[in-house]
């Protein structure tokens, strides 16, 4: 069939729209109409260059909500019509990883997916005749995409598609880390370096579970604002602090902070996070993804005297099961996602998307069908 | 009272033995008299002048175990005849730390202890008039010690002096970095860098709860007898590992470690401990003391990608709590400790213990009074 989409020929050019080839689902595949999707810093990585394991051309985006319209043979926990977010995580709920608790990375479909292919080793994308890859399984900037059923999460149908999109990546990392990760308990305090879409999430997953202090780190002031509406106490900017950051920062939280989370993804922060945790029991989360080569250090005696230092991917989510409960907080009105989506436009204008996230006027911007 | 001591009175000097004149002990302080104590790294590394911490003139020595002898006024939790083991980690159950369950590093009289004194800021010990330091709140190299009551755990009176003293610090310090701080599950693969007094209790603590595959990583082949009767079940020298280490101890874990101890104390080895541990879940612990100014690096991916990097300091025990349950773990036959001792001596021969530890011909060194 042909498919409406934004195709990435190569690294840092636009993103282009066109007419797509895509081949229908073969055993344990789905076919998902997408009704939105977001546009997330990972996909800008990919499109610059940047990102190592780029490939191309593909068809980028992991960050949608739509509709099954079709279901490949073997298919039994799906059905057409129901509404589902893509996970670029996938659950099987059968590996070595899904059968162990302490993690959330399935790797039943790592190695295809790494190589922008479906799991039989096949692209359903192609440009009269040439093969266009898919991206992290999932190729949101699409108005259709074929997608593993183990990577398909089916959510309440009432929700909103150009709000739920964002649970797809964003709400989920921030949120999950807080409550899969971290496990932040009530009365905790908490640090949150980065206010950007991942690091908002954060807050107001720390605000849900019922953290005490919870301190916002940015160097844009403008961030202040939205970040407090989702439940910031604190904001910190490090341009306006006088002296060494970290002794700020325990000061603030009365020793140390709980909880602390990296959302920038560079290392001189991340040690930063680690640093400003409570001895004893402080623990720092890495969400942020540092660039090809980067190096994180610190002196182990910080860790000696209790510190932790840990890291995250998906928020620590089981796609197939969390996602759909994290749908239901966003219905019951226990998290925000709305005063988050800054910009909603059509496909025409994907590109529009990262000139504004690039130029920091987004928080998230998402692109419907 | 006159008591006999080994003192240290300068950086890289040898210690000499002399009469050292010791006050009794004030309220909520307590009198003991050491029956037998260890001779341990930490012992050695603060002789040498290299812990920039260390203070002279002091009486060393943390490793210790006797008899209480007198109590000052307050103590209720002890009396005359009790047998103990001086906690250069004390408990006092009201402190934040105490208090919180994630941590043993009671804060309760930190600042006197770092500084060689009592809590009432006042020495015990002189010589001539002269003021001598404590040294970790013990002072266990003098036949006679005054501590405060919340360091000393209460042990069972029928255990040997001369093994248990080796509870008051390696004995628990690996033990405890097996059970309280890691939480290692039956089934566990562990892999432990250096075979030294800490390692050694790493691997029988990994035993006794029911660990796997215990794999030794040491460049010394003798180490390799005792600590297979310990429980080693496979033994590495990364001098005889042709290509990179940390790859061949994922392949012999199967995937890599669920649990690494480094007990060195060398950042690039705290490195590789981080390294071999198993994606998704395998966690490092710290033991090892790094020299000053060192710092320890790591691709923070090394993190995200669900690996752990922590660290403990006495095992993460309680000693109140904790160091009389190994003691009982001792008694009962489910630890051992005897071969592990590989020589005693008088007090006199105290420096002879230090070159035996130089020179790697011991494990532990214990001296009798």
């Amino acid at each position: 069939m042909d498919v409406r989409a934004a195709v990435a020929h190569k690294a840092g050019a636009p993103l282009t729209i066109e007419t797509v080839q895509l081949e229908g689902p073969k055993e344990f595949e789905v076919l998902v109409e997408i009704m939105a999707t977001g546009v997330c810093h990972t996909d800008a990585f990919t499109l610059s260059g940047a990102d190592p394991e780029g490939l191309f051309p593909a068809i980028l985006g992991h960050e949608g909500a739509g509709i099954v319209r079709e279901v490949g043979k073997g298919v039994t926990s799906l059905k057409a019509g129901d509404h589902v977010i893509p996970l670029y995580t996938p659950e099987c709920r059968n590996c070595e990883y899904c059968l162990n608790p302490k993690t959330n990375l399935c790797q039943a479909i790592r190695s295809t997916q790494g190589q922008g292919l479906m799991p039989d080793g096949t692209s359903r994308f192609s440009i009269n005749g040439e093969r266009v890859l898919h991206y992290m399984g999932t190729s949101t900037f699409a108005n259709f995409t074929v997608l593993p059923e183990i990577a398909l999460a089916k959510v309440n149908p009432d929700a909103p598609f150009d709000k739920i999109c964002y649970i797809g990546c964003g709400v989920t990392t921030g949120i999950g880390a807080v409550v899969n990760t971290a496990k932040v308990e009530p009365g905790s305090n908490v640090v949150v370096f980065g206010l950007g879409g991942i690091g908002l999430n954060v807050i107001q997953g720390a605000r849900m579970v019922g953290a005490d202090k919870i301190v916002g780190v940015d160097i844009n002031p403008g961030k202040r604002e939205l970040a407090e509406r989702l439940g910031m106490t604190h904001f910190v900017n490090p341009k306006e602090v006088e002296g060494d950051l970290v002794a700020h920062l325990v000061d603030i939280t009365g020793g140390g902070a709980d909880y602390s989370f990296e959302c920038i993804g560079k290392p001189q922060v991340m040690r930063q996070a680690l640093e400003c945790c409570h001895k004893g029991w402080g623990e720092s989360i890495i969400i942020g993804v540092a660039g090809a080569g980067e190096e994180i250090s610190t002196r182990p005696f910080q860790l000696v005297t209790g510190r932790s230092w840990r890291g995250t991917a998906f928020g620590g989510a089981r796609g197939r099961t969390d996602v759909p409960k994290i749908v239901e907080w966003y219905m019951d009105g226990k998290i925000e996602i709305d005063c988050m989506i800054t910009h909603t436009m059509p496909l025409e204008e994907i590109n529009n998307a990262f000139d504004l996230m690039h130029e920091g006027k987004s928080i998230r911007s998402v692109v419907t069908f």
